[in-house]
C-alpha cells in the first residue's frame, strides 16, 4: 500500500495558504496576482513529483503522467472564495500531489499513475466551473467572450491576458486516457463533525439552480419624490426577497437549501431612490423533482410581484447543474480504504455543495471523499479541520486511489 | 437693477457639466479627479469676476469680495450624485458667479458685494455637508479623521491629500462679515413643473434623520449549511426592510418620505450565506414631531427584529438635521423679485431636500429660491430644466440679492 507523509501534506497546504493569506484563511480570487503565483508554484510542485506540469489557456494546472499504463485523474480547485478558507479546494489538490508522490515511491504500484488537476474558477469569480467545463469540452470561445468578473466587471479575456494565460491551448479530456476521476474535499457542512466521524463517501452531488432577478424602477431624489410617485427598485427587491424566504418552506424538502447571497442596488446612495436592483436566488437539492417545484414557486412569486408593480421584474436563469450520482464501484473502494484506516468512522452522504467532480462525471466515472469541517464552517476565513483528520484523509484517499487503479487492471 | 446675461449663465453651466459628463448628466463625486479640476476651473471663473478665489482645506471654493461695504454670501455645491444631473448644485454656484458679475457691472450697485461659495461634499460622498459645516465651524479635525468614502472606503484625509487640498487652512465664517446667505437650486420635485409655475420661495428646509443598521450573522457555505442552522444577515436585512416599508405609513404624515437607498451584503457572493449586512434608512419631514414618531417606530421595529433573532441588529444614528425655517424678510425680497419678472408665476413651498442653506442658517439669515425640475426628476443623469427657466431664474436671483443688499443698507 502506498504510504503518505502527513507532515509533508500539511506543510504543502500551509505553503499554498501563504498565497493570499487573510487572517487564518485565504483571499485568492481566480486570476488575481496571488492566484497566478500559486498556480506556478503548484506546477513546480507537480514537476518535482515526477509529473509533466502544464498551465493551460483557462488557467487549469495539470500534471500529466508521462508513462503510466493506467491513469486516474484526481484533483480539485485552488482559488478560494473571497476571504475564504485555507483548505476547501486546496485540500484535494494537495492530496492529489501527495498521492502522485506516494505512488511513485511504492515499487508495488509500478505502472499505476495519477494525473493531478487544479481546476480554474470552481468558485465562480468569473463563470461556472470554467476549468473543468473547459477540460470536458463544453466551454466554448463564444461563452468565454461574454464572461466578466463577478465583482470586478473585468472581461475574462482581459483577466486571462493579465494572468499570462491568453493564447495558450486549453487541455482537453482524451477518451480512454483515464479510468475515472477522484476528488477529496472538506465536507463544508457539520454532518461528520457533529457525529464524530472522520470520512464521508459521497453518493450524489446535489443539483443547483441559480437565477438572476432584475428590478427596473426609476431613480430619483430621496427627499423630493413623494412616496406615491416612486418606483423604488430596492423596495421591490426586499419585498420579493422576503416573500421568497416566507414561501419557499412550503415547497422545500428536508434537505433543500436556498440562498440570496448577492444583492446590488443602483446607485446605492442613501439619498437616492434606487432605479435598479438585482439579486441572485439559488437553491439546491439532490432530487430533480424538488428543484422543479422550487423553480415553479420562484417564477410564480416573480410573476405575482411584477404584475403588482410598480417596478418591472425580470428573471434570468444562470448557472444550473443537475444532481449527479457518484460511481458506485469507486464508492465501494473508498469505503473499503476508510474501513481499513478508520473502522466504523465513515459514512455515505450526499454533497450539498457543487464540485468539479459533477462536471467530470459527465465524461468518466467519478467519486468524492470528504473529511470533516470544524463546526461545518466553510467559505469563511475561519474554516478549519483537525490536523489528524487532514493526515488520515490523505492516507485513505491514497489507499482508495490505489485500490481503484488496481481494480481497473 | 443689475442685469444678467442668460446665454453666459447657460454657457458656464454647460462648461461645468463637461467635468465628468455622463450621457446628458454628470458623474462628479467629491474629490474625484474631475471634481478637483472643476473646482480649479470655478476658482478661475470667480477670479475673472473680480473676486479673490481660494480653495480651502476641505475643498470649498470661495470667491471673496475685496472691498464691498455690505456682503451677501451666495452659492451651493458643485459635486454631483453618482451619475447625477448637470444642474442640481451647479446651478446655484453659477447663479452666484453671474450675480457677482452683474453687480460689478452695475454702477448703481457700488459698494454692494457678494461672496460666492461652492461648498464641498453636500452630496455626502464622504460626510454630511462637509464644506458648509467646516465653514460655520462645526466640523472638527477629529471627525475628519474618522471619515471614509461612502463607496470607496478611502479615508477623507487621503482623498484631500490626493486632491491637493491637504494642509490648506479651512475658511471660517467671520461674524458680521455677511448680511446673510442666499442659495438657488432646482426644485428636484415636481410641484413647480406640475403646476406650471416658475419660481419657488422656500419657507422651510425639511429635517432629515439617517440611520445605519447593521446585521450580524454567520458567513457560511450556501450548499452545506442547513436552513435551520443559518444566521443569514441578508435574510434579516430584507425582512426588516420590508417591515419598515409596511409599517411606516402608519406613522408618516402626508409629506413624510422614507428611503432605504443603500444596502450592502458581505461577501455578496451567490454561493455564500451572508455573514454581515448593512442598510441606511432615511426619513424627512418639516415637522419635528413627525420625525420623532418615525424614529420611535424605526427603533421599535429594529428591537423587535433583533429580539426575534437569529441575527443581532445594531442601529446607529448618522447624519441628522432639524427642520430649518428660512428668513422671512429674505423670502419677501425673493417674492418681490419673482413678482417683478414672473407675475403670479411663483409660490412659497417647503424644501423636501436638505441643502447647505440649512447649515448656514445656523449662523446667519438664510434663504433659498427654486426653479422647476422637468418631471421632478433629480439625482439622475436625465435631470433637466427648460433653458428659459434657467435664464429667468438667474435674473430673479440677482434682482432678489440686490434687493436684500439694499434693504440691509
Amino acid at each position: 500500500m502506498p504510504t503518505t507523509d502527513g507532515e509533508r501534506v500539511v506543510a504543502d497546504l500551509r505553503r499554498l495558504a501563504e498565497f493570499g493569506r487573510y487572517k487564518s484563511g485565504v483571499h485568492r480570487p481566480t486570476y488575481s496576482p496571488v492566484d497566478v503565483q500559486s498556480r506556478h508554484w503548484l506546477a513546480g510542485r507537480l514537476g518535482e513529483a515526477g509529473l509533466d506540469p502544464v498551465i493551460d489557456g483557462i488557467g487549469n494546472v495539470i500534471g500529466r503522467h508521462p508513462n503510466a499504463r493506467r491513469r486516474l485523474l484526481v484533483g480539485s480547485h485552488s482559488e478560494t472564495q473571497p476571504y475564504g478558507g485555507w483548505l476547501d479546494g486546496a485540500l484535494g489538490v494537495i492530496y492529489g500531489l501527495e498521492l502522485a508522490r506516494a505512488l511513485a515511491a511504492d515499487p508495488d504500484c509500478a505502472g499505476l499513475g495519477v494525473e493531478v488537476a487544479a481546476w480554474a474558477d470552481e468558485e465562480g469569480h468569473y463563470g461556472s466551473y470554467l476549468g473543468s467545463r473547459s477540460y470536458i469540452g463544453v466551454l466554448g470561445d463564444d461563452e468565454i467572450e461574454g464572461i466578466t468578473g463577478r465583482d470586478t466587471g473585468k472581461p475574462l479575456r482581459a483577466a486571462l491576458a493579465e494572468a499570462g494565460f491568453a493564447g495558450r491551448p486549453r487541455e482537453r479530456v482524451e477518451p480512454g486516457r483515464h479510468i475515472g476521476y477522484c476528488e477529496a474535499h472538506i465536507e463544508q457542512g457539520d454532518t461528520l463533525d457533529a457525529s464524530g466521524l472522520r470520512i464521508g463517501i459521497v453518493e450524489t452531488i446535489v443539483g443547483i439552480r441559480n437565477f438572476r432577478i432584475g428590478f427596473i424602477g426609476e431613480q430619483n431624489h430621496a427627499g423630493t419624490t413623494r412616496m406615491v410617485r416612486r418606483k423604488d427598485a430596492g423596495v421591490a427587491m426586499v419585498r420579493l426577497a422576503a416573500r421568497i424566504h416566507d414561501r419557499f418552506p412550503e415547497v422545500a424538502g428536508p434537505h433543500t437549501v436556498w440562498t440570496i447571497g448577492r444583492m446590488l442596488l443602483e446607485p446605492n446612495a442613501p439619498s437616492v431612490v434606487p432605479g435598479h436592483a438585482e439579486m441572485q436566488v439559488q437553491f439546491r437539492d439532490a432530487d430533480p423533482a424538488r428543484l422543479d417545484a422550487c423553480e415553479e414557486r420562484l417564477l410564480a412569486l416573480v410573476a405575482e410581484a411584477s404584475g403588482a408593480g410598480p417596478c418591472q421584474i425580470v428573471v434570468e436563469p444562470i448557472a444550473r447543474s443537475e444532481p449527479r450520482p457518484m460511481d458506485p464501484c469507486f464508492q465501494t473502494m473508498i469505503e473499503a480504504a476508510a474501513e481499513a484506516h478508520a473502522p466504523a468512522m465513515h459514512m455515505r452522504m450526499p454533497s450539498a455543495a457543487g464540485h468539479d467532480a459533477a462536471v467530470l462525471a459527465e465524461r468518466m466515472p467519478a467519486a468524492m471523499m470528504f473529511i470533516p469541517s470544524l463546526g461545518g464552517v466553510s467559505h469563511h476565513w475561519s474554516e478549519d479541520t483537525k490536523e489528524d483528520d487532514i493526515i488520515l484523509g490523505a492516507q485513505i484517499f491514497t489507499d482508495a486511489a490505489a485500490r481503484i487503479l488496481r481494480a481497473a487492471q
